[in-house]
């Protein structure tokens, strides 16, 4: 018997056929023999729908309003699954994010998890129920309802999981695992067995959403074994081929059994670079001009800072294209703050990473994607590195050639 | 500076431009000095829409997860109107039922309230907010989401006007008071100024469906001044004007200033009438009769047991349309257990009362509308009386005839 926490998107809870469909897979794994936790995400559309609804009150919501109306999406979920599986003769119970208690901080809109009292749910799977938790939600010291930001079901599903020691997360979503690369860009990607949650966590961030990047740190922290695999599946298929299925984020290099170098390759096309030329080199400087971005609440991404020419220096940062507008906005006024000469931005531009553990202990990653992308005569704009990835900035009309490029160079389409 | 609770219906919450407009009402209420808690129910259609979901994944969806899922129709509207009001540069915060604590049983979809702590609510007013309770809802002993089933939110904004020894509750609504009668019956129906609690709670018992009949009972075992007005006036309006607007149900007698001995007309169209002849006149034959009844969870209205004669009784009582063939159903087997001759039932009938506290000192009033539809030739079926109510059973054809010769015969058209 093994404590096992399933989390649904809201694809999965789309319809109240589809939740008979959780409700079938979630009773076959309590029909083994499993204690089971199910952390299900709000029906597709319903969040954006509340959401909607606050923008016509308030071009800006408040944002402890707009968790209280939010939350109510996974709640309507909750009670809706568990009467799905009352309706199969499973005892089941729903809970609120308050009711578990889930204490977050109260960052409202995006707040972190800070603990998780184990006890009434400890309580009901010895007594043999189904527990249901939404998820996305938590409550903070004054007793507001919280929300944990998009997607933050998933982190819910992991931080259960880890507060509850569970054997194993299972999150089930659209895809059925993790791959080399975007199969719709490389149709030789291929899908991972494995994948060591600092890959994961290069891959998530790098904008392959199969997970939220905080879920993924979460079940690193907490070593929690995280399963990404598909609800699209007959829901009773047989358990033991289910068990294995998707892709396995494990906490050990030598799970790595293939042994690759890369693991894959990520990339995010909405990228755009902005140049501010002829600074003044002082100390100070990346501060004065990333400081009012960062108040703007843009999140910047890569930064490069160029080796200063008689006093002067170039200073380089890309941000996600939809801030583009709102970036240059902020520079224009920073400009004659900090005595620059001018400013210059491409919105055009993308960025491609090659990820993997393997690239710790093999010198050479880097020169082969340089050489790789040299060969199809794609131009570097930036590079940035990390221990397990390396990313490049590039034009955007080249991103498909670079990353299947790199997929066979990389040999990643062999098992 | 008075301390005044509103209460808004699902029509009067029915759309975000609506919302605005509650918002535009309530800061009209807090600009003139007074502080104000307002209590929202759902959005209109919004608890449809929830328990349409739950019935497709059970039939009889389970009692606790139905009230997860229909809690949530308010936890919305109170997050929305809040932001109304933040948008308004009003100072204003939401709580859902269990964050105040409004503490109930744990009969869910028809908990009753317990208690509730004004702790939070009153530092908030103190602190110049204006406090946004979600109606229908509270929690239980054990942290349970429960309801008060429908047409709670009267009750929740009573209670909570009682818990607070509020100066007034402000029942918002479709209709601009309390009326004689029905004036879609009698287009002289007038509306009443003011109305005793025992008068209202015998109109709303009786069909005209203003208020809930809890949230009237809460009224007046709690002596809280609660005034039925309307929603649909520009929300702008003078509060002077306002504040005097709708129908006043009061506790003090001779409040009723207008000495009238009737206030009103009540009715019932959907009535049906069994009865069970020939039944042996035995202790606990009543008991033999209704239990089943009560049992199948019918509810039984009036009842008349007749005079026995050798013997033998008939027994009659009425049930609401809706529930006349699962009744009859209920009877075919105690027909048997009881030794009774026959069944026989009508479920064309309805009922009519005059209502009024001014009765308990008039005598005749009785046998002056026993005279006005005998005038009218209608037949009496049944009678029932209360201290200050007398209602009969007619058949439904005659039913806005006897509605409108009553009226007259009682001069409630005049002021």
């Amino acid at each position: 018997m093994a404590l096992i926490v399933h989390k649904y998107g809201g694809t999965s809870m789309g319809s109240t056929d589809r939740i008979k469909n959780v409700a079938a897979r979630v009773a076959k794994w309590h029909d083994a023999g499993h204690q089971v936790i199910v952390v299900p995400s709000a029906m597709s559309g319903e969040t954006n729908r509340l959401i909607g609804m606050a923008k016509e009150i308030m071009d800006q919501p408040d944002p402890r309003e707009l968790d209280m109306i939010c939350s109510t999406g996974e709640q309507v979920s909750v009670g809706l699954l568990a009467m799905a599986l009352l309706a199969i003769g499973k005892d089941a119970v729903s809970y609120a994010g308050w009711q578990v208690a889930i204490k977050t901080d109260s960052s409202f809109t995006k707040a972190r998890i800070q603990s998780i009292d184990d006890t009434k749910v400890r309580a009901d799977l010895g007594a043999g129920k189904i527990v249901i938790i939404a998820g996305f939600q938590g409550v903070d010291d004054d007793g507001n309802i919280s929300t944990l930001g998009r997607g933050g079901s998933d982190t819910s599903a992991v931080a259960i999981a880890a507060a509850m020691k569970a054997d194993e997360c299972l999150i089930y979503t659209d895809v059925d695992g993790v791959y080399t690369t975007d199969p719709r860009v490389v149709s030789e990607a291929r899908r991972l067995k494995t994948i060591t949650f600092e890959e994961m966590l290069e891959m998530a961030s790098l904008g392959s959403k199969v997970l939220q990047s905080r879920s993924v740190e979460f079940a690193g922290n907490y070593r929690v074994p995280t399963r990404v695999l598909s609800s699209l599946t007959d829901p009773l298929m047989s358990l033991a081929e289910e068990a294995v299925s998707g892709t396995l984020i494990s906490f050990e290099e030598d799970t790595n059994m293939e042994q690759a170098v890369i693991s894959g390759i990520a990339f995010n096309r909405d990228e755009a670079k902005i140049t501010i030329l002829g600074v003044p080199d002082k100390p100070g400087v990346a501060y004065h001009i990333l400081g009012p971005v960062a108040e703007a609440n843009i999140e910047v991404d890569m930064i490069i800072q160029n080796q200063s020419v008689d006093g002067k220096t170039d200073f380089t940062f890309t941000v996600s294209r939809g801030e583009y507008a709102k970036a240059m906005g902020v520079l224009e006024t920073v400009k004659a703050a900090v005595g620059a000469a001018s400013v210059s931005g491409d919105a055009k531009v993308s960025k491609v990473s090659v990820v993997g553990v393997g690239m710790r202990s093999h010198v050479g990653v880097a020169s082969q994607m340089f050489r790789t992308l040299s060969e199809e005569g794609i131009n570097i704009l930036m590079i940035s590195t990390s221990e397990i990835k390396i990313s490049v900035l590039i034009d955007e009309k080249y991103m498909e050639l670079a990353v299947r490029a790199l997929h066979k160079a990389f040999d990643l389409e062999k098992a």
